[in-house]
């Protein structure tokens, strides 16, 4: 007797569709197509030769351990490093505040098992980042959305939306994916504020904190809320849980990122993890040590930082040489992103099917809504992973699609 | 205003515990311990050098790739390798019918989040594999247990179970976790046509196929399905999903499982996994796929299996030396592990405690039944992680607790 799969699913698996994101980056693969879909790194900057060096090292050093179980915590002398590193943006953290996850996507994940009951609320900026949205949508989350702006969360507007109730707030405060805004001094102070009167956690997600091209390090919400918390000795009774990652910083393909939060939550968040994968690569941590030794990572840092900062100027040239003045952009001061708005009538998927033609490639707007409507006018744009002359080009071919959807006869709707 | 991280736990959460395994492998760290309690593989048997010369030819040749984000699904190429190596053991795959996974536990992850709504009865083997019991958990399974002896489940008793209307059936027909029986060829043909009589998924659970030590292959319940099916292309409409991983053929520290099944439970699983943690270690993967080529997997799998052979029949011959006539003990053709029960009176968690003052460690076998009291009398032995003259003096040290068990005052029962 033969059921249809599609007949056994569970709920939360009949309600998950592909992420767009994922999708797009298999339709722009054709190597005649520029893309600025993808999240991705500058593979170019890779250090290759630090890692084969890392790799020969932990294998002839301690190789069986190295290919062994681990812990599920993760592997300690990589989370005291990333305790230690936390500290020099005052980050208090010790060991047991650290727990290594396979990627910042595992991160959400956790959080999302370790929070949402289906119908549960979370509050979100407006946009935000698709792959939250769809480990939080695995749960059954929905959404209280809070609009951005230049300066990041409206939280002129935080305190209605809060009055709601929201099981907690996922924000990404430094160079925001999608958007590339960084949410001001003020308004964090505001934020950890308003998280503490109404007792509403906040997920602190910070992928993009160290790519920081101009402008002083503004403090972290766990360190803000540490400081409204000094009766106790603070952290421990905290609302924040800070994420980050080596994805951006290092490599992704090592699938490395962390969480920090309260000893209590990360031994939580341990029994979860155990169901989940056992552990992250023993392998892909001791490595990842091995090549952050001796202030490595902060100089090829400084070095991803200055290439990136490049692009992000190539970028924002081309778009002032190549759009109409009716389109308006955002002007990152880090990161990988950043966020163009359309004029009213345009829409970005439209656009999308113009731009492939001229062999260009974006991600619109909408999957970073929880009401995708929204995205409608908006485009996502990544400058990290093109050349520079790449970058120009792409610009100029997508200022060509744009005219020409600008300029031409009204397209017939295409079939849903 | 600081409400404790407890109060904000989602219901699955406040039920999630730690594993029983994971916390006594913490106990038994001490050198001094001998322990046959983790599932450990034998370290000293790791292809060091040839991870060595894997890692620098993946770095040298394609270092950008392998340590950039990577497809959902898997790096083709192993995808492609591990389809051929089930074509060997009869499972028809192509490589859409294959999906990576982040261990061998990620899948069991996958496969609740695929398949499980809250309240759901699965259909396990009593005992099973807890850190699938532990995976289920998460989604609110509920289970009914259908009994083993030497010849696996017991399916002269799975009828009944099955008109209670399982969602699956969860089973390890190869050297079982824990209990090392192996499935018999006239009951997996029983099994799979029982599955198909009532329309019932399979979840074949295999991570220790290939260590056989003696007697014949026994087809798995793929191919058996297969056959079923022959009307269609069988395996498109099959009843079952297939599991299996790299951990104990080559490192569990790599962290790569796969999963089997038709192409269209792949595309939702690689829609689950998008969410759970993207992709796994692209490096990982790259690494693994240059280790395995040119037989070199062949090879050292047989150099395992004489290996584990070798400890198998010390560990037995060493029960039979030290161990009381009235205690008796699966005798396992492959895989790691082998079952001890106890005479009636006795109990695994107070002769653990005895254990441990000898300086012997094992796994109570509550841990791997859904009804946990019918564990008391078992005990798991793991027989693969020490080496043959440990293995003798950890019996020996076994059988010097129990017959203080049987022999002294009825011990005192402990605090909860």
């Amino acid at each position: 007797m033969s059921t249809p799969w599609s007949h056994r699913y569970a709920r939360r698996a009949k309600a998950a569709t592909s992420s767009a994101i994922r999708e797009l980056l298999k339709l722009t693969q054709r190597p005649e197509v520029i893309s600025f879909a993808g999240g991705l790194p500058a593979a170019e900057l890779f250090p290759i030769e630090r890692f084969q060096e890392a790799c020969r090292r932990v294998l002839a050093e301690h190789g069986p351990a190295a290919l062994q179980y681990g812990a599920t915590e993760g592997y300690t002398p990589l989370r005291e490093w990333i305790a230690a590193q936390m500290a020099r943006y005052g980050i208090v953290a010790a060991v047991d505040n650290v727990l290594i996850t396979s990627g910042s996507q595992q991160a959400l994940d956790l959080i999302g098992k370790l929070l949402i009951n289906a119908g549960d609320r979370l509050l979100v900026e407006a946009p935000s980042y698709l792959g939250a949205l769809q480990a939080f949508n695995t749960y059954g989350a929905e959404y209280v959305s809070v609009p951005t702006d230049h300066d990041g969360l409206r939280t002129d507007l935080l305190e209605e939306a809060l009055r709601s109730g929201p099981k907690f707030m996922y924000i990404l405060p430094n160079f925001q994916n999608p958007s590339g805004v960084t949410l001001s001094r003020e308004r964090r102070v505001a934020l950890v504020g308003l998280a503490d009167k109404y007792g509403i956690p906040l997920i602190e997600d910070d992928p993009y904190g160290q790519l920081r091209f101009e402008g002083e390090h503004l403090p972290s919400l766990l360190v803000l809320d540490r400081d409204n918390q000094l009766r106790d000795d603070g952290y421990r009774l905290g609302n924040v849980i800070y994420l980050s990652t080596f994805s951006k910083t290092l490599a992704p393909g090592l699938r490395l990122g962390w969480i920090v939060a309260p000893p209590e939550v990360i031994a939580k968040l341990v029994q979860l993890k155990q169901g989940s994968d056992l552990h992250t690569s023993s392998f892909a941590q001791a490595v990842a040590y091995e090549v952050v030794q001796e202030g490595f990572l902060d100089q090829h840092v400084r070095t991803i930082r200055q290439i990136y900062r490049e692009r992000r100027d190539v970028m924002l040239a081309a778009l002032e040489e190549f759009f109409p003045a009716s389109v308006s952009w955002t002007r990152p001061s880090g990161g990988l992103f950043l966020w163009v708005t359309l004029p009213a009538g345009m829409d970005a998927p439209r656009l999308l099917e113009a731009a492939l033609k001229e062999n260009v490639a974006f991600v619109p707007g909408g999957s970073f809504f929880a009401e995708p409507e929204k995205g409608l006018r908006h485009l996502r744009l990544n400058f990290s992973y093109c050349q520079p002359e790449q970058i120009r080009e792409g610009i100029r071919r997508l200022g060509v699609a744009l005219r020409r959807q600008m300029t031409g006869p009204v397209p017939v709707p295409t079939a849903a």
